[in-house]
């Protein structure tokens, strides 16, 4: 069979969790467009979809929602590892460590107790090291608030506002499954050998620290700072297209269409605009980009991708730039562990081959 | 493209490190026989060979093991942090989760300091954590003695005898590259997010912790000690054959003629032999195993592999049991560190495609 680097267009695994139609703009979970479920359900409920394949019903709901609010404590050895992390090391080198940290009931197969289990704890790790960077005291999860609305909470203190909320809520149910992603993958093939799922998170977490991977919404954030002004936007995008810079934010490898998550998005800025001049703002540089992208590379179907809304919406909510990798990573922990518990129950393990190009 | 399960057949990456001929047992790294490495080279001289793909001249030998002595210390933060993990987790979590929080110059891309730096410390890692679970104190790298000499040297406190330093040497050259076994891969996919060398390695850890990719050695010491003497063993072999017990220590996914680390380290054995009864117990168990496999199943060319002797080697060289899997850790991290090398020199991002067989 001939060798296709990054495995492009090779099938690597059989799935139930996701498909991903980039001719349509299509992206269904479990056979549910992506975009139904942001209306639908709080992240809890999601993941509970994710994990088991069907609704919960208003029981189920509510029962894996306390569950939820039961794991999010950090255990003290796990904060005392933080601490004990050098201040200058990134969140995401944090966040791989105290995951790894927590693998004392790793036991093969991997659980949706222990997905949950990680799932719930990870924006208070988060929380607790970014509270701790900039000298504040922890702020213990709220148990009168769901996933979306403690992380926020944990992070500032207060109880947010509730289009907040549901724009952090949206970003991370859609972002939380997308197929065989290099993090993804990289958690199937650790848990092909019977290693347990903090082993799987672990690597993943190590896989979407790459800025190939996870990296892609600051660099959106960065040419928005950098255009300023609605007023610059036309004469910035040109300038950039001219000398062969890379708009940030379009284009996707897959989607040759709009992203579906990008308009899932887009509809849930729309309630957070208006009074907003950066949202506008943005608005604006995906007007004018995909207008002057057809106009420059014609045929190319350069479309908004994920991480143009995603900056916008996590910028929006308040949420530091430095959490933005780690956020993503906070709900793609849930796709990962879904993946993990798909191929354990179907398990061989991974074993390509590799050609040989050296001395003989 | 067919779908096939594990990517078993499929071509993953190109690589110049490691030729396996499975047909006609031959394993070269960058061109030469593992085994003929064994004989020249002690393990900082194998891995000065496999990272920069030349053999080091008598002062790069002297200059690269300095660095190596230079590099064994422990920061004290690591320290508290193995401190600081759960007494009753295992050593492969603990040597995870202390490699990623040694990821303070995580820069891409990857670089041979920072591969010899994570080779370096892992004996030490484990000799810390091991003696610490004892409740000994902790014993210094001793910079009169090299590599796997010092190892030992940390375990015990004692300075190991020659025959030993060799055979546990020899163990370490040969098993530090094998292709794209899992944990390799895991290494190289997630370098091919251009996330750093420690998150690979710290994924790979994850990988190799799996009990279908790294576990063999420990079940060939319960084989053995099942069948105690050598009045036992036709006997035992025969039974188990006939209730279609597994041998443990014997067929390779790869190998179809005896696996040439076997061989290599079988050589070694000698040297241990002669005084070691359960030396001499293994050697005739290989003999009976390899006479009634080819009698209860010809034509299925099951040989002894690497582990067989590997849990040979290690026992006879006093290594305690719970660290036969972190062992093979610590020279398997210079392949993983090579191959993340090479990706990085050529790398494209790992992205396959999944078949969704969900509902619509």
């Amino acid at each position: 069979m001939e060798y296709r680097a990054g495995l492009e267009g090779v099938t690597a695994a059989e799935t139930s969790l996701s498909l991903i139609d980039g001719e349509k703009g299509e992206l269904l979970f479990r056979g549910r467009p992506a975009g139904d479920l942001v209306r639908d359900y709080e992240f809890e409920e999601a993941a509970y979809f994710l994990w088991y394949g069907k609704s919960p019903n208003a029981n189920e709901s509510k029962d894996f929602k306390e569950v939820f609010r039961r794991n999010r404590d950090l255990p003290p050895y796990i904060k005392t590892i933080i601490d004990e992390l050098p201040e200058n090391m990134g969140m995401m080198d944090v966040l791989r460590t105290a995951v790894s940290a927590m693998s004392v009931d790793g036991e093969w197969p991997p659980t949706v107790d222990q997905a949950l289990g990680l799932t719930a704890v990870i924006p208070t790790i988060l929380a607790y090291r970014y509270r701790k960077i900039k000298g504040l005291p922890f702020v213990a999860p709220n148990d009168d608030l769901a996933h979306a609305a403690n992380f926020l909470y944990m992070l500032t203190g207060e109880c947010p506002k509730s289009p907040h909320v549901r724009a952090l809520n949206a970003y991370l149910v859609l972002t939380m499954e997308h197929g065989l992603s290099a993090s993804t993958f990289s958690a199937r093939v650790i848990t092909s050998t019977q290693a347990d799922l903090y082993s799987a998170v672990t690597g993943a977490i190590g896989a979407m620290k790459g800025p190939l991977h996870g990296g892609a919404p600051s660099g959106v954030i960065d040419m928005l700072n950098e255009i300023g002004t609605k007023e610059n936007v036309e004469t910035w995008i040109r300038n950039a297209l001219e000398q062969g810079t890379r708009l940030m934010g379009f284009g996707h490898r897959v989607y040759k269409t709009k992203d579906p998550r990008a308009v899932a998005l887009s509809e849930v800025t729309k309630e957070l605009s208006g009074k907003d001049d950066w949202l506008d703002l943005a608005v604006e540089v995906e007007r004018t980009a995909i207008r002057l992208l057809e106009e420059y590379k014609p045929g190319r179907r350069l479309f908004t991708n994920v991480e143009f809304y995603a900056a916008a919406v996590l910028r929006a909510v308040e949420l530091p730039k430095d959490l933005y990798t780690p956020t993503f990573t906070s709900s793609r922990v849930v796709g990962w562990t879904a993946h993990a518990l798909e191929q354990a129950a179907n398990n061989r393990i991974f074993r390509p081959k590799a050609a040989y190009i050296g001395p003989k």
